[in-house]
């Protein structure tokens, strides 16, 4: 169970050596936060959840997050970590475990940024049936897309770094907050891909889920949005290709909003499902 | 922040009395599940998560959960259970703590039956700023829905003590499943109360995301639906009076499925969103 703190097995691609963890002793694992997966200088939530579930992956017996819940505690820079596992509990299908990862105070106490519950099992070994209802999002093809290269540019203002590591493609009909004039409608559709072609794994669908611009942004609420709690479901081994994000929010109300994502991969699954929590920017 | 932990305060409501938690040491409370809760033989989910939830409330320095995560491990019965709670980080408008319900094995050992980790806030200290786009769902009013004493009587199979303690009314558009017509639609909607009148507050709140019969019986499906992770967000206060809960299903896939629920109240507000993670009936 330790494939995932070899770096032989994870130096090829940016997302895979940047969410490498290292066993320092059972349970417990050394990180880097890079600055490469920064919005402005924060740390990307999806990113370092990705993080706590390699890590929780690689402590588990079962090797995919099911369902794995995080709570953001403090803001992560980039920089050393620690991440301290726990298993709840271990059964034949499904295992549960805990993680939290720290970061250093100057006096070198431990702070702890994220905690996170989640449950892992097999997603090769589920049953092929399928009876879903859900269809795939309304999106426009993907060269009618708008990437961080284009004018307008969907970039959020400032320098981040998490642009140049992710391929975003938004589609037009979301991209009005880039040139002021936002669409009122709480929802954000981008195709979604590793910059370097890394194809899609339930690790990078923990990425993926929080990656997008804030439907605030076409909310008109400019500024930050940061995740109170975020849960996500891995519903499907992602096929190789792009992906299809499609968040929504409903509900804006009391100073706090939920952004409901849905990730479908090139074969028309729907591969993952997530809801978050998020303070609304102050108006 | 004790009063929860003393009788006089929670003798009035089968709800209150039956979710009461006494404090045995700081951050530890004894509780009592009780067989009025039960489906079938099974202590109902969304009972044991308004159990934790009010120990938490009791031990943390803000009252009310914003969101709450729990996973279950294994299955309660009733009897004694013991709460043990931790502070995970206190800040000004958001306190997260984490909570576990255990009970006993016949040698006395402690089994841990559910996880949650959960972030709490005070709702009165909300903003009364409301931007939602989400809408009360269609549902028939009260007098046209179905209650466990009707007929057709929507009970799920077998001696439900929870029957008795809720003030359930179906949709008759949902009730199909009872008379052995499911719509096939993965939809489940009710009025939710409770039996003695007590009027909604946020803890009955994580008990109505979860009160409903489960929305794989309208998909054709029958037999138990174990939870593997339930999280809740309250979003406001709710308004006496009946809530209406709507719970929607869109993807039945390798033996899981969601359940999405709303939960509106009589002032047409959005008081709750959850989602779970459950295990599909064996076809």
């Amino acid at each position: 169970m330790s494939t995932s703190t070899e770096p032989t097995a994870v130096v090829s691609y940016e997302f895979d050596r940047d969410t490498a963890v290292t066993l320092r002793e059972p349970g417990v694992y050394d990180a880097d936060l890079s600055a490469g997966w920064t919005i402005i200088h924060a740390v990307n939530g999806g990113y370092l959840l990705a993080l706590l579930g390699r890590a929780l992956g690689d402590h588990l017996p079962h090797p995919d997050p099911f369902t794995i819940s995080a709570h953001y505690l403090t803001p992560s820079v980039p920089g050393p970590a620690v991440i301290r596992t726990e298993t709840v509990r271990t059964g034949r299908t499904l295992s549960t475990g805990q993680a939290s990862l720290f970061q250093y105070a100057e006096d070198g106490t431990e702070v702890e940024r994220i905690r996170v519950l989640a449950s892992y099992g097999d997603l090769d070994a589920l049953p092929d049936d399928v009876r879903t209802a859900a269809t795939p999002p309304a999106m426009a093809p993907i060269e009618n897309c708008f990437s961080a290269a284009d004018n307008p540019a969907p970039r959020i203002p400032g320098s981040s770094a998490i642009a140049d590591r992710l391929d975003l493609r938004l589609d037009p009909a979301c991209v009005g907050w880039a040139v002021g004039a936002p669409s009122g409608r709480g929802e954000m559709r981008a195709w979604f891909g590793l910059a370097d072609g890394r194809d899609p794994d339930p690790l990078s669908l923990l990425l993926a889920v929080d990656a997008l611009p804030p439907t605030s942004f076409e909310l008109g609420l400019k500024g930050w949005t940061p995740t109170v709690e975020l849960t996500t479901h891995v519903r499907c081994r992602p096929a190789p290709g792009p992906l299809r994000v499609s968040i929504t929010t409903r509900n804006l109300a009391g100073g706090f909003l939920e952004e409901d994502a849905e990730v479908w991969d090139s074969a028309d699954r729907l591969v993952a499902q997530s809801r978050q929590l998020a303070r609304a920017p102050r108006p």
